[in-house]
């Protein structure tokens, strides 16, 4: 694995750049990110390209022998080009523009922008893309940041009605698909057809998610439009694309596919703060962010880009400026995010960004070194992981374990109708992945149309669009799999299917969801030593349940190793129900304390510490006197890291 | 009274059409209201009318003895007609469009739309006036439902202006009415003046309050223009609108004066998780909703139309879709429900819907039947109940008890200047109404304008426009009356009164209340055994208070039976006035435990279990060993009801 | 002191117009404010003055030896003038309009609106300038009202941008100063630059910096051109405007540069309830005000006009209408608030208002007299204190004790960029003034431009822009100061020092801040017996820290006198410091209890009673048998005051 960072050459004096590239490599850096801001500079009048500099920079960090990622500058169109249309910016839901003055303010539909961006890609990739020391391309930045895939503007409008009319031929195929009769929403043609916002109440779910799939669509096409280009210009070169933390707007997968590596960004301690945590896992892991969010998102991504590539693109080094509240990272535990993402099979962990800039909007955002040009803590972290990681080799055996079926349409369905304002899709798979990891177990997420031959496990939180190919897929599989509530609760037209849920799941499992319900806060159903919570279904079936209520009301239901889960889940049940799916699957597990997580990776075993006390991996039978360790030892202190050949697996796992 | 259901045939294939009829009748239902959504449909390219549908629907219920309440489908005007004049959407208050896609996408200002309306409703009446299945005709659909009442668009304003010229006639009279002069508002003409959003601060109240009567005042004018139309061409038929829960945003009282009958839509779950109950009572009643909400609907609207008609349009018959938790009813409330409504002299109940629908906004809301054509809990507690009804012979014998005040000017104008944002109107009443409810009283809930005369109680939560003639009337009725805090606080303009609050009831009640005071949640003033809080005035007088604080400030005050509350009361405050009303107006009470109601309709006693555990009729002395049930028995089980003959009422209320 | 009441004549029939003056001076008040929303009376119709009504107004009120303050009436343009320019309206960050049908409709930077101000102030002017009953005027009134100062207007477009090409010349050098590099946000010149709203997502600091800087620049010169035209043709009168609480979004220091005396509203219960007191505080202080919130204030207000002349131009006398809950006052608390303004140095008391208007926005708000005409609680507490007054002789010896430094681009840089959102200025400053008020010390709240020398403590609770210039003025002050945390943590420009935070503070005090945190509610940092929330900061320094936590990190760093405050500090805190300040300043403290405040004028000293407890001045110490008292008694009760001869104080400071 290797390192690097983020640099902005624009931001800076000319006369540092040779010492900031000789410290990169002094800390052991060797791949570094720049430009993807960096329009203004290159193009600082319409048509007058500036390459003077960036030439500059490039030839400075190649001399030393950086490896460069390039970013498209189109996240950041100058005010002169957004001057010229200015409707090429989204208009949000509420129908108010999304103005020059940041960044991302830009109409993924907009088709003239479409063409700037060819141009401005085409310029870069005709100037560098054969530059020996570019090694791969990033295309904008984070799409998405901001709330910027769904937009409502005129272009929007018009793509959208373009898109309809690809996919339904017919109005009336429309018309039946949304059930547009319901409130004598019909359409005559697709030209009647608006974007679903700004309606009296809410609109109809099934616009709604055809709109997100549109925006979604987007997105793909937009990406693809720059990796077309770069590849004819900048042949072997990577193509990435730096997705974010639990961000669910557009389908990852599809974009994901056009790409090399998938990359996304990792701010621990920002997205804890910002997401749906306790209060009390967010004073708990202020300072660590809890401990399965970076992997959760590793784990994600790996299965974002056939082949599994993916690395950190951003890796936050201290406080980030952008949290309600932005306390400073444990010292060690960049040192442990850096180690983590190797364990979990990172090709790169770049650190956002090199010099904390003393300007703009980010000014707070901490860096590897101080405004001031000192070593801040991430720098020192850094240089220790730099070394430690250059002792391990790593090899992926590919062996797969267990899979979570990841569903971005899912996110997208259950925001547009929660019917309980408590199930959230995205908690929902991580709580799931949470109660995995607790018991030691390596998790890859993916999509439902990748390959889950392999798999001893499988677990779909909730895949409420299910198709007949996939039950078959499942069934030829023959390995223990759970679904989670609400699985094949809707056709892909966003209707519930005729034989009631969980659809076309009733072909392996004889069941119907009669009736659900949405539990406020405080209302529980009690099980023997859990509690059900926000969500139970009512279950038609002869089958007898495997987990039930006090009150004998089933919950799971299981036939053939294929379970269904009728309930929103406690951590408690999730660990039952995974240990018992684990013994039949002959998958070795390990019950974990809360702050202690493990990963293996080819024959190494790593294991992490994320609490703030010290723990005894030799205690928890993992380590023994007799293991050598790589990395750390028995006793592994807060933010701790241990690394070891994985000799004793087998014995502890059997 | 009867049973029916809201059935929408052109949501399925026409095929299962006789199906559905045969088994509405097979239930027990005996009416089906139909058509009101249905625009589309009916006309689905402006000027063409397509019949043949409706024909067929509507001679398929006729075939098996349904009767039809037919729709008029004005809350939902198809995508064409909203194009032809784009204007007739409404404008919310921040000047945003409240556009197509879902429904209720009009403002009642718009001329042109009204011609729509009166088109489609004439062409109705035409086709189906004289059918002899049409037993009566519902007018629109739930007016206001999403907050559509009051609209702020550009002919919002022109009629406003017009409203304004023909009340005030001059302008300087409105200047005065309004007390424009308090920060230079004076308006030298009517063209001048604007609906009151958008301000930089608060605008004048009195502003406010004409607009909101001019927006109710709308709605009256929209509803008598369907109304007139369909009496001249529908003769004998009975005229209906269906009102919804715990609304106030137009004075349903001058609707109904144009109405036969006045039906509500109850959602007794949906409605206790929107509205302001406490978290306790979220959870207690989760699953059956607080004990007084569906019958102080029953109550209210059986005071909205003349001659006291009323039905249940909308009955929840499982879990909805539209609340933030949507927990399934316990089982047996809406059998619970259906009978309550009877006991309140309901004529119909209609349950909202026959069959859940698959698709659009509403897929998650329960019907009878599931969307698999099977029967859901509603049905079978349907078909229980229908029969039940039948043994039940009723007879409203006209009999007074209490009556409660309830003025919708009240609700505007403390809306429009709360002085302490805890001092809900509705809630005022609703507290009060619940207070006699559990000594076990029969309520009116009905207009200040309603005759008066035979009750033996009167309760005005808050009257605070309160003319003399009213004071005369009430002067005239020598009974028990309770006047709440804020009667009498403002004139018709929206001023203090200047003899003070409570103005005209000095008349008869010397004090003035010199001072108010709002108290934020942990602020009290302490009772005896009793706290007030949020509200407290304090009044000059030289009575001799009836209910004093501990630092002995009185907070309640009489003279010849008339009454006057200075402050926001406790349910144990309530509970001890009203049983000292009680007694002097030889009315009998009965205290009843938290979960119970009771209800007398002409010689029938009902009992009601709103609670999860059973409760003992005969324990509370309600009932004995022989008392013979017409349904039920002594033990009332969670949901259960019991009916019996209303012997045993004379000795236990004397 | 004098006593006065803001009167609208214009509210009230003129035959009651007389007794009301007679009645005011009965009372004891001696100055009248009238005319600030008298517009639309002054000019009924564009170029029509009707002077007649005020003509006698004035002489009604001068006829009993009444002082008028005239109010400019260009917070309230009337109608016709705003429709004759629609955009002379201010817009909101949204984009939407503020429209007229309050007050405050218009923007300051239009530039026909300010010729219309011009218009109606000199009109006014020249029609009563040389009045001997006008002894000052008011110009406009509560600049900023509602939000009102920043508008984003076209007219504020157009201004900021010739501010902006005024202030840097060149656009090249505004994009250095905002770093406008950062996210492609450069500019080719000063035409392409929009105000900072309804960005994508937050805009550039130092844009948004630089638009507040604009704003405030243009309340100065509409202030300054109402100032001078009255100044011209009124010699000899007091200009004023009127400030309000808790109210930061323009620079009150340079407003004041053109004003003779500094008049604010003080409303303290309204405070307390609509500003971030905790619940506790609002429960305790319900019906008195926090007692600092008053006292800090008119403090903060001495210090903004040359000379420190400072008035109370509207004091609460009853309950207010505009808090989210309005209790009464304690009976004799507006007497103590009245006596408070005296201690502190005030020229006037004026209660707002004379009556209660029974009409428009405000009818709900106390006067002096009900609407009825009796007096209210407010008249007979101001007739009492205006005998107490008439007692008193009071001389301020202009004493300096302690300053606390007050920088309204703090408040303006905090919010634009909190980095943790519990970090408010306002609040920061309101606890160390709280603190050294609990001390019994005197306090000055000024500007960093102020004259700094004779003051024995500094306190600046934290300032972020530095200059050189003002570590030199301190350097040569020679006094105990500190500064509070991200003190010198900005250049003028918004960005981070090259040298790091402080700043220019390194100069006299060698550490730099390295890294900052912010902290959730809950996360704390432990100190002996205190801890640290919110804020901390982590420094690197060779000094030996003078407090630091348990884990022996410092938290406060001095050398020389200058300490520096690297944590958001508790209350307990604060006191630790003040106390060994004022030791080392040779400064008398006295620890008061929670509900005591004092305040010496001259040779007065005064005690205030915040509580609702009685408190002894003797068993504190502050007072003996032998004390001659010229108000009140040893005993102090609830909202009791006591005034007597200084004679003990260098005793107990000692």
């Amino acid at each position: 694995m290797k390192l690097g960072c983020c640099y902005y050459p624009e931001h800076w004096p000319e006369d540092i750049w040779v010492d900031d590239a000789r410290r990169m490599k002094d800390i052991g850096l060797s791949q570094v990110r720049i430009g993807e801001f960096a329009w203004s500079r290159i193009e600082p009048e319409p048509g007058r390209y500036d390459w003077a500099w960036l030439d500059r920079a490039i030839d400075t960090l190649d001399n030393v022998g950086l490896e460069i990622i390039l970013g498209t500058p189109t996240a950041t169109p100058p005010k002169w080009l957004v001057d010229s249309m200015p409707d090429m910016i989204a208009i949000d839901a509420d129908g108010n523009p999304r103005n020059f003055g940041s960044r991302r303010h830009y109409c993924f539909s907009h088709l003239n922008y479409r063409k700037e961006c060819e141009r401005i890609v085409t310029a870069l990739a005709e100037r560098y893309g054969n530059h020996p020391a570019i090694v791969a391309w990033q295309t904008d930045n984070e799409y998405g940041c901001h709330d910027t895939i769904v937009s409502y503007s005129e272009s929007a409008k018009l793509a959208f009605r373009k898109w309809l009319a690809e996919k339904y031929a017919d109005v009336g195929a429309l018309n039946i698909a949304w059930g547009n009769i319901f409130w004598s929403m019909e359409y005559r043609n697709f030209a009647e057809i608006d974007p679903p916002n700004l309606t009296v109440t809410e609109p109809n779910p099934s616009h709604v998610l055809d709109y997100r799939r549109f925006a979604s669509d987007e997105v793909v096409s937009f990406n693809k439009l720059q990796v077309d280009i770069l590849r004819a210009r900048s042949p072997g070169r990577d193509m990435i694309h730096n997705y974010m933390g639990f961000f669910t707007e557009f389908n990852h997968h599809k974009v994901g596919q056009d790409l090399d590596v998938a990359s996304w960004d990792s701010y621990p301690l920002g997205f804890l703060e910002q997401f749906w945590f306790s209060d009390e896992e967010k004073l708990r892991y202020a300072r660590q962010g809890h401990p399965d969010i970076a992997a959760f998102h590793h784990d994600l991504y790996r299965g974002c880009c056939t082949g599994g590539r993916w690395s950190v693109m951003e890796q936050q080094p201290g406080p980030v400026n952008w949290a309600r509240y932005n306390p400073a990272p444990l010292d060690g535990i960049v040192r442990l995010w850096t180690l983590e993402a190797m364990a979990h099979g990172a090709e790169l962990v770049s650190y956002f960004r090199w010099r904390q800039a003393p300007f703009a909007q980010e000014q707070m955002h901490a860096g590897l070194l101080r405004p001031d040009n000192e070593e801040a803590q991430g720098a020192v972290e850094a240089r220790q992981v730099a070394r430690e990681i250059a002792l391990l080799e790593t090899a992926n055996n590919g062996q797969k374990s267990v899979a979570i079926i990841f569903a971005y349409e899912a996110a997208w369905l259950f925001e547009t109708q929660p019917q309980g304002q408590s199930f959230r899709y995205i908690e929902l798979v991580f709580e799931m992945y949470s109660a995995l990891r607790q018991l030691g177990l390596n998790v890859d997420i993916v999509s439902h149309e990748a390959d889950l031959s392999g798999y001893k496990m499988i677990v779909a939180p909730s895949l409420p669009i299910l198709s007949s190919a996939f039950v078959d897929k499942i069934k030829a599989l023959a390995v223990p799999i759970l679904f989670g509530p609400r699985t094949g609760s809707k056709t892909a037209d966003f209707q519930i299917p005729a034989e009631l849920p969980p659809g076309a799941l009733q072909d392996v499992l004889p069941l119907k969801i009669k009736r659900v319900q949405s539990l406020r806060p405080g209302l529980t159903e009690k099980g023997d030593d859990h509690d059900v919570s926000r969500w139970i279904e009512d279950v038609e079936t002869d089958l007898v349940p495997s987990e039930t209520l006090v009150d004998e009301r089933g919950i799971l239901f299981g036939k053939n190793g294929v379970n269904y889960l009728a309930a929103w889940p406690s951590q408690k049940l999730l660990r039952r129900i995974f240990m018992k799916m684990a013994s039949d699957a002959d998958v070795g597990i390990c019950e974990l304390p809360r702050d202690l997580r493990l990963r293996s990776l080819g024959d190494l075993q790593f294991a992490f510490n994320h609490g703030i006390e010290a723990l005894s991996l030799s205690d928890l039978n993992l380590a023994s006197a007799a293991t050598e360790f790589l990395i750390g030892e028995e006793n592994l202190p807060s933010a701790g890291v241990a690394v070891w050949r994985r000799q004793i697996e087998s014995q502890n796992r059997a």
